[in-house]
């Protein structure tokens, strides 16, 4: 029992639409904080901390923005 | 009603412009953050943090950046 | 009156020369700052804070960097 | 004796799975910092500051997205 | 007389090695610095701050590795 | 005697494996450093500073990551 979550949903990278896409971007953030912080009770506590801070919502964003860029040139950018 | 919030408009990366594709990677960014906080009065009370702090708003400009490089590789740079 | 400022100057990300592009860079960076904080005042206020902290500065050679990144593939390296 | 840590699990990039391929990004990222820091104790003792911290772990998820996008492109993103 | 100093070193991302290409990395990275803080005196006053600060020399080492990243492509990577 | 550091090693990002490649990257990342703060002395007085800081061994992290992330495009991923 290693490492029990799924890091990336379904396996793939490849999604039918843009707005799918987007939306593994955030599902593949958060499953890093996931595995970091296994505990779901501290990861539910750090959520007023960085959802009420201009500073670290900023910094979720650069991840995701990460993320999908990746998500986007897996796909041909879906044109 | 599990994501309300559409998170790349039109659910495309391919604009007319260049300018158009700028302004889809800020609206990009801020629907990141609008997801991460939904509650619209918060995010309002965060404005001033960021909209008066030098290194927030350069940050920002780092997650626009990032999210243009990815759209504007999508328009094949609009050449 | 949406988006009066125009975000991506002459509308593309072609230039000349590399000399170009990197102004170019550099003007897209701090337009992104000019919509985020559309008081001239707040922004001539913000000037000392970010000029004279060398945390800051680098920041800003971070965000002009990723531009150019995007310019420079757009315009095929100059090569 | 020099270095005695490998930093490529493997010595290779290619994953049969992008699942496969997430989790040697979070393994390549582990490494630099066991390089860096190789005393396992203080490695140890600096676990709860980042798995406590909202901020820290979403830099780590910064350094994974990075990590996992040169990955990615090493396997044609799994396509 | 708008913008007296070059930010490309010979208008061109091109270099006959890498080292060269990483030393014009280097230059770009402070030219940014120095139109950002025009007054040479204030610039030379900051240095000790980030020169004993290790948290800003690995900053300066990220916006390094960001533009050398992109003089490499430009480049074909020297192959 | 302008710059007797040398900043690429051997002159190349070329390596035989993806292991050399990633030594590469932290040697690159770790000659920024010299280079910026070339006074041996102050450079191993700041390696308590962020051996020991979890945020900073994650900014490393970040560093290594985007200079791997520019290696391995050069060796086309060692496939």
């Amino acid at each position: 029992m290693s490492n029990p979550v799924q890091l990336v949903p379904n396996n793939s990278l490849i999604t039918k639409t843009p707005e799918e896409g987007r939306q593994l971007a955030v599902k593949m953030a958060r499953l890093i904080i996931k595995i970091t912080q296994p505990d779901e009770k501290v990861r539910e506590s750090l959520r007023p901390d960085y959802a009420n801070d201009a500073s670290m919502l900023i910094s979720i964003g650069q991840v995701v923005a990460t993320e999908f860029a990746t998500i986007a040139a897996a796909n041909n950018y879906w044109r």
